[in-house]
């Protein structure tokens, strides 16, 4: 979850337990092990490791199942020493080789976060579905309602409803689209070796990229390990999803002031001290996520400044800052639908 | 802890498990219901309840142990609806009364962060205290050792280690300095009522909030309902604290570079490829720290943007931010007092 | 220029005089112009206005030569109705009739926006491919000389400078690629008329939406007056540009140390105390410039948060944001094609 | 001023003259000029130079008046190696060395600083306290009006609008006794010498810093070359004065919608399309500028890691932004003063 604070008293107003779970130990690392089976696959077809130790090790990759590495990941920097570690344990040298040989960490958490994202760009495409569907219907049912335009918070001139809903359609669908260019953005596989030459093991680290990028459904392009473009980018995606939800919501809460009375939400959060109170959470949330994530977009850019062939001081922001925009884009999506499901009037009954 | 990611994947290398439960539901309840014991008993010293709907009212709140209100925020936007709900639930309409009345949430909610961060800043306190310890005995035991000193990172004149080490020293001593005036900042009781009056409930709004703070040791001030500069100032303490170890640990990792060779730390973090590295994790996470608090307090500033009586959306803003901040600075003075610790030299030995 | 210190005290330390000059008054009313010549030229087409009030209108358009909107921007928010006001002043109601009607502000100052970050792009893109240039002079005359590959801050591999020089290319070589990208996000024309239907004058919107962005060489998409994704785009790849001139100032200025020499370059700033340093200045304000514009773009998509028809609030921000960083991203290219030009040596000679 | 497009394009809208010409060339200079005559002085008074070589090198400190140094800037990172060659330009030894030996470039560009933000926070006291007067002058007068109070942007309570107008002046007052504080973090004196260790020349460095400390009006504590905290810490007033303005701007805004008229302002910015709108021109750049000043200060606050004696990279990025959050928050207390000398009414007329 996007903090400790969050998760445990406020729940799934600013996360995403879907998301989060993506992020957890075990699917990462059932990620990690779906590299290192990759690895292990290539290794033996391209001859460096004979298929009998091959299959050795893949059937320790296949059947692991410890998630816990904070003590190794805080020694290390990274999970994957002491994944690496746990693997071979007890593995005589053959098998032990067909393990991880040629393959740096960097390969391993990059790739299986590029894999992470894939997935958690399926989640939020589902969402933003939901989401067309549903500004679909308010269009449709309250469109030709009056509704006044207003520029700089001031009354402009009489409109009607679908004037607003169909800005917000249209960016939402527009960010829908995009949501391509967002995985191609990262849904490459990282395989560059100790210092990203792509050579070891055995000059055959370009054959192995080629065969574990096939196998785990990624592009192959060249290494990436210190040009981070890529999450970067991903993240910009996220920022822009997480903005129209907060213009959305922003629009909502302000319609539905009284005075203004250009909405009509059924719900809303009750008030501990006025129950006659119909608080527009979700708006609120919404306008929460999106300068949240706004803001972290600007500490992940720091990421770019990714010295010499590896910085861990870069690298961690990603860290620090993808999965908690991830879960906060996932929060407001389901906020939006949340919010566009239980409008009941938008502009005003004739 | 900062993001599920790092909880579950990193364990403890961005994250601080002390400070995270600092802010989980189980420590946050418990503070809600110091407030509102206090709040009761305050009712009942003033004569708004009798003492006997108070005592009934009080086993009722000591004996509360339920700390799952994700559902209640979720619909409500704070807990506190949910908890009051729950605390009155079996009461007959007296002791019921005798709780939360003329209380508002953000009154609870505000306290009871005020509440944990006066325990988080002891907490950060304890890890400054020991950095300072840490960096007087290397001081004592390296400072007269030959360091070229540089300046735009490049050698500038000879100097001693001590040159660098007390600006290390000086810098972290001052913010202990300062944690007090950080204290200060948020160990004030914020009571208001529903819109910041602090009158209800019927005028004896201020004689009950004297009451409250006192009971829980905190200051009293005017309402700070919609000023936010208390918790933003918070979080500014927190940033120089973590910029200082983002000082220390830049200054590390360049020292640890060979060829450089300033410094010579035990321990260091293993590498999948390569076995003979011995890489400055911790120094290098004492940067991504640094870089990270310095960012969301961009974050939290935009809390101050906080609209007419109550602001949800930009409240939340201090929710996304403030834990996340709090427990990156413990992680980062943990890795402080690690990396200190660690030092075997520093300087070149003559 | 990024401001006013900077510009008076440090020059083109931090600035760039030419994508300064394309923000300026001068440059950027004209801009506004051309969009009004056009305007004026399809209300005529459309058989709006006569062709003799059109040419009127264009006459005292194209002559126009006034530059200074600072007192009416004060006092409307943006330098549109003044512009208007003076160029209808002296003409008769016909040729003051064929300007600016059915247009409204946000067409005029976002069309001119996208119109002077197509030509910053242009500007940028020279530099970029004089960087191309200048690393490939580079990669063949150092690129097969040892060099000891880095990760984590620690010597890792020995390799040959190749390995570093290629990552810079590479990235370099990939956002000169992306700058189309880039441009399409912001090569489109605004047209909307008051509150974004595109439907004034007299339902004729669209057809001079149609001419307008022709003739200005601009595509035409829906209305984008509260989707601000394209230039929060925009600011995305000015992010990415600048972050590489980031890293490879952080990696020249770590090969640069005495005691790692790893890099030797001509030129290089004086001290005032250390009359013997060589300081590397260029290298070093490129990562102050990525570090400086990645948080920008925090503050950039925040106006993504655009509400209702039009958000004077959040439409500012990109204003007080892109052009600085815009300005930022060219200073950063300059200094890495100055920087890259005065290599004398990467890697050890052997 | 904030950036050349809004100087030249928006006028004051969201940068500030006065401010601006502080941070200017001739102002800044003739800052670095008295730190080098009270250097001269200094070096005199403990003996160092004679007393006619400090008159001759102090005659030319004083009658100087070239502003141009961006040339050196550009190529030394800063302006002082290429003012002290001006200033020695022409001069015997004895007075040449009379001039600046023993300062470094640090010393001179950080003093200055201190002198300009010391004038910069007198300007914004005089802003701050011009509010206060016009707040109270409001309150005064509409201070009992009925004023629907609104928590989470919806009707909470009737009260009366001196609830609103109190929290906006009870900050503003605050923030008006914080500038002690502010000035307190920057009205002091940097003298290090090339690395810092206040003893050069001759080891008389302390005694010199002490005597131009007091000369220049500014305090004397250890050297603050590398600990940034001070001037993060006065960004961090500002974030707080130009946060409250935002708050003050949001509720006009929100307050002088139609529908809600809870206030009446006179004047108002005009529309190109829609001659009969009122825009709350000064509210919305208070928004605008709370929102850009919080994310610089996510900026500055990375000057915190600063490496080793002197970090080019990071200090610069507080000359990126301070200047640009003084002018802002310059220009959003004078929108603060603008806007409520033109409030008409608050609240509802009974």
């Amino acid at each position: 979850m996007t903090n400790s604070f969050l998760r445990s008293v406020f729940g799934d107003l600013h996360s995403d337990r879907e998301i989060a779970a993506e992020f957890g130990a075990p699917a990462f690392t059932k990620r990690m092990l779906r590299f290192e089976a990759a690895w292990t696959r290539a290794l033996a077809a391209e001859g460096l490791v004979s298929s009998e130790d091959a299959a050795v090790s893949l059937r320790a990759i296949e059947s692991f199942d410890q998630y816990d590495f904070a003590e190794g990941s805080l020694s290390d920097g990274v999970p994957v020493p002491a994944l690496v570690r746990a693997l071979r344990s007890g593995l005589e040298e053959g098998p032990s080789k067909a393990i991880h040989t040629g393959a740096t960490s960097q390969d391993v958490v990059d790739t299986a976060m590029a894999l992470t994202l894939v997935r958690v760009t399926e989640l939020l495409r589902k969402h933003l579905e939901d989401l067309v569907r549903a500004l679909d219907g308010v269009s449709r049912q309250f469109g030709a309602h009056p509704l006044m335009a207003r520029t700089r918070m001031q009354a402009a001139l009489p409109a009607t409803a679908e004037l607003r809903i169909n800005a917000w359609q249209q960016a939402v669908e527009e960010q829908l689209k995009r949501s391509d260019d967002a995985l191609a953005e990262i849904a490459v596989a990282q395989v560059g070796g100790p210092i990203g030459l792509r050579e070891a093991p055995d000059g055959k680290g370009a054959a192995i990229a080629e065969r574990v990028s096939r196998e785990l459904g990624l592009e192959l392009t060249g290494v990436w390990h210190t040009d981070r473009s890529g999450p970067v980018s991903f993240g910009h995606w996220l920022t822009l999803v997480c903005g129209i939800m907060g213009k959305i919501g922003q629009d909502i809460a302000l319609m539905a002031q009284q005075g203004i009375s250009e909405i009509e939400l059924s719900g809303g959060g009750g008030s501990s001290a006025m129950p006659h109170k119909q608080n527009p959470i979700s708006a609120e949330a919404m306008v929460t996520l999106a300068r949240y994530v706004a803001v972290q977009q600007g500490a992940l850019a720091q990421a770019m400044v990714h010295e010499q062939e590896r910085s861990g001081a870069a690298w961690a922001l990603e860290w620090m800052t993808l999965p908690a925009m991830a879960e906060a884009t996932g929060a407001a999506l389901r906020h939006g639908v949340t919010v566009v499901n239980r409008i009941e009037r938008v502009g005003v009954e004739e």
